[in-house]
């Protein structure tokens, strides 16, 4: 992903992603249950690199297991510099996907941040490593207490969205938005545009316009704005 | 809803006015699911300007919608000062009901607070607003993309909760509870005393007193408490 | 509970604790729903005293019901120093199940902390005794809007896992933690030798080390952690 | 609603109507959670008459506010001949709407069917009176128990479906599939076309067609089935 | 349990048991979750006699487990003729508490039945011991797949609901409902003239009367009534 | 898979199976929310077939990815003969995953059953191809509506349980139940004596005989069971 098409979407807040995807059709790109592990982390952007977990079977998920060829392990010695690991962990809240071990290996990669419908373990730890993390809380278990982990880059689903090798991810204090990456162009004509628009109705509120009218725009507001943007 | 009831019930723990209604028979006048969006927002008390949410339908909620008769933005118009927006989302948590813009709007009008079972989007402009707010959590996408707005100052269901208009709110760290407008002098008359009586059960603790007799007061107890007010 | 138990295992996390016992073959001890009530408590240990609830029924669960010889009031004075109240409160998050008055005197008692898959009520009162708490929220309705207390050091069920009395609890960020009191002496002698090993393997990860043959370690890895476990 | 459009869905399935309402761009018209009372019903169509319930508050929802003039009483005298009573009980399992004693004055009122996210009580009673029904299953205690009743012909919830009055209503063995008002001419111009086409496939099942090129139809299958249609 | 208490009941639906408790405040009297487990079962009326399970512990919830003293096998011995086994199972419906065995020795013993909020396993099995049982599904695994036995007689949670040793359980097709053992005499007193209201509603409504001014009764209803309970 | 394992299988209940692998340390074999689509159907035993599903995409999932060549067409055009198709539709149960006529193409090609934690659609004209399903109900919306499917023959979860290809299900009225391919050789070994001898407990408990020291076996019954077994 280049670099100028981070730095546009570095600029857009997910709230007007959403919205942008919506008027083309798109009303589940959202990936529910997963926030920002720390306040202040800055905006996310980046290619999703996908990792998949089923339950635990306890025949398969030990900790025999994480020197399996198709390991956690080798998931992350295969993830390109600045991709974000999206994690389908099905939601499992008591069983933590990665500790402080292997996001030190992820921010040493370069990988640019990890997201997933599931949980950390080791708080503490993984908070020292300074990867960017979203994911749905901590719990103390290891991975293989509730899930086994069976392949990476491969389509899954991450918080009811589903997600596919280099859709793109954004995630901010709103959560984490996919865009298809089939539609990136699209998004990226319209999304500034989008945020000029929102960020000009707020100076209209505070001056004390009422809302219809103003938002959405009437024919009246929509003239004002233009004369706005022209001036600029 | 005059000062002196707000100045009365700011000093009254929605723990306490809980305990006050149990005693009156009302064991279910708590929101469940809204907390304070961020730490430390003063206790918040007015009377309820409802607002009713239904599921979305895709010919129905659209952006287009926004601009109807029936639509947030002449909701928020027809706020008064001083009220506090309660809103029935269902308890949907994919769909913020409102962004920085909506929220300024209210604070502009006066409005006291929000309290809604749903989120809110754009955290970061919605909190720039200062409009105090209860709600259970942020999500990016916008209302329409999982709710229908269909009218205001109708009963509702808030957080498992009943609350008709101009019901009474009080919200604070332990979140937001109703006093049906029928009972609130009653509450107003033994509230206050509750909470000296527990101020004072604190130092009694404090002074290393054990609780059977204490709290609930036996009548040697309640004999110390009644000295303790005679010489206030 | 000795303090050299106490001591060796306030320096062992409980991510490190859930390996050990999955290792044994135990994956259900960590307490689901219950987090620290405010960030930086620092790691609680101690031997489990059970409280047990069921759900409220109206002619049971009353203000009245306090002063009753089976009430909560008469379980906290049962307390020992320093042991952990473990309250079974059915995973309830619209009633608290304790306030500041209750958690004052258990402080005064040194009672060393209490963790509950249930919610606290008046939090501002709770954090001000200082009562090192792990629980799922707060609510403002007293226990009895939905809960009826029914005894103490029994077995009981705290967030999906099963306590026996006696049994130890260790609590930090990441959650609570149960070693089975049969299987204490097994933890204590294997759980240090984890928390070095798995230091030295982020040494490792920091002078770059791959993940496979490191993380879990394969002979070579092996024979370099012996090394530095001799040169120490 | 005339005997002509109720006879033509009569012979449409609500899957079909699904997928037809799907093409037209609306994904959320199934109500989720209400099932055939018992087997056999046959397809009920209709429209739909709203009823609508919030939680129940003590001092509201009691058998005596069973005689107010905004009560199930009232509100199915009002209920004309050949409606479907669509009841929002918020999927609350614990309370049952409606008794044999409401059930039968809708029977005997030539109300068509009812259909609610919420469930019956007194099941061999209500069973006794022949109305047709979809609900979520059975509970003993009345409405009271649980909600508070508080209006009829207003736009509500379904089974996370929002339902306006005079929307139309088809139930059968599938559940119940709300079809827009505004929407029904063009269901009813491409809903039988699509069912004799889908029972054409199956005789191509049934002669070992396989699926791809058959279902759905590529451009060799459409002259076969264009070839039936004129034979027909 | 004397059999003309047993009469009585059996003469009442839990319908109008949950109605007759509602007037004296016990709103929380219908144990969720549970349904016959197959139509057709008779009313079921008895004193409880109650089982409590906690979640499995790998060390303690084993098949060697059965044998323990404290087990399942040595509550069945302990049960009386006549009595209701009600079996807290937390919910939990993934691991069968009882299944052919267990029911056969409860069945040869002359337990009334059996209630409980989990499920059963060996339907076809059980189902051929012909013990009345009302429960919330069925599943493969035996209860140590995910249950461990505690205790019997005690106070236990089941379906949402506290029930003592010896409170009374009425059961039919919808559901099981508890008469706290110290209302007894006056749900006696009360419930069968209800039931003979509500029939004299029926043959009304039958005869075309509309439901405001009978349902519930006016004061000229109620002068038609005690002329028709005369007339008797 | 050989007619002898077949056979051997379709004599051993899903109960006994759970308990044969409880005993090997598998405690999660059970597939969750999926049961017999209709009462009677005889126990199902095969291979596995898996089919996935992720959330839908309204850019992905529309009726024209039925012609995908990554379509669930494609996938039942793969399925041998005598295997058992189980589809991960991740327990979503308002989208139907197969109607009518792809259950009748599934018939057509031999393929023994499908098992999901999805839904069905159709329901009448599912019954109607004698396909044996287990599943979790029916709705009537096209998997389209909620999911969209991303491919066969992988690992997969199913109902909480992870499920690869050619592990052996066997489904009866206790629901699925999964046997790792691994462990095949020593579950028939095992099942068919732990079948014969519950079957002569059963026999005991009929003549009267009390549990303790019959099921578990003592000593003294178990002499007693193994002169039972010569004497055969």
């Amino acid at each position: 992903m280049d670099s100028k098409t981070v730095g546009i979407l570095k600029g857009v807040s997910t709230a007007t992603l959403t919205t942008v995807l919506l008027k083309k059709g798109l009303r589940n790109v959202w990936l529910r249950g997963t926030k920002p592990i720390r306040p202040g982390q800055e905006r996310l952007v980046g290619p999703a690199f996908t990792l998949r977990f089923t339950p635990a079977r306890e025949d398969l998920a030990t900790p025999a297991s994480w020197a399996s060829p198709i390991s956690t392990r080798a998931a992350i010695e295969a993830m390109p510099e600045g991709c974000i690991a999206v994690a389908d962990a099905m939601g499992v809240l008591d069983a933590g996907i990665f500790g402080d071990i292997l996001c030190a290996r992820m921010a040493k990669r370069g990988v640019a941040g990890l997201v997933t419908d599931g949980v950390m373990r080791d708080a503490a730890g993984v908070l020292g490593t300074g990867l960017p993390i979203w994911c749905d809380g901590i719990a103390a278990p290891a991975s293989v207490a509730g899930l086994t982990f069976v392949g990476w880059q491969e389509p899954i689903a991450c918080g009811g969205v589903a997600v596919f090798p280099d859709d793109i991810i954004v995630a901010d204090d709103d959560g984490a938005v996919l865009i298809p990456a089939a539609l990136l162009d699209a998004v990226l004509a319209e999304a500034p545009e989008q945020e000029v628009q929102e960020a000009w109705i707020m100076t209209e509120v505070d001056r004390g316009v009422p809302l219809p009218g103003l938002y959405p725009m009437n024919d009246e507001t929509k003239a004002r704005y233009a004369a706005f943007r022209e001036g600029q």
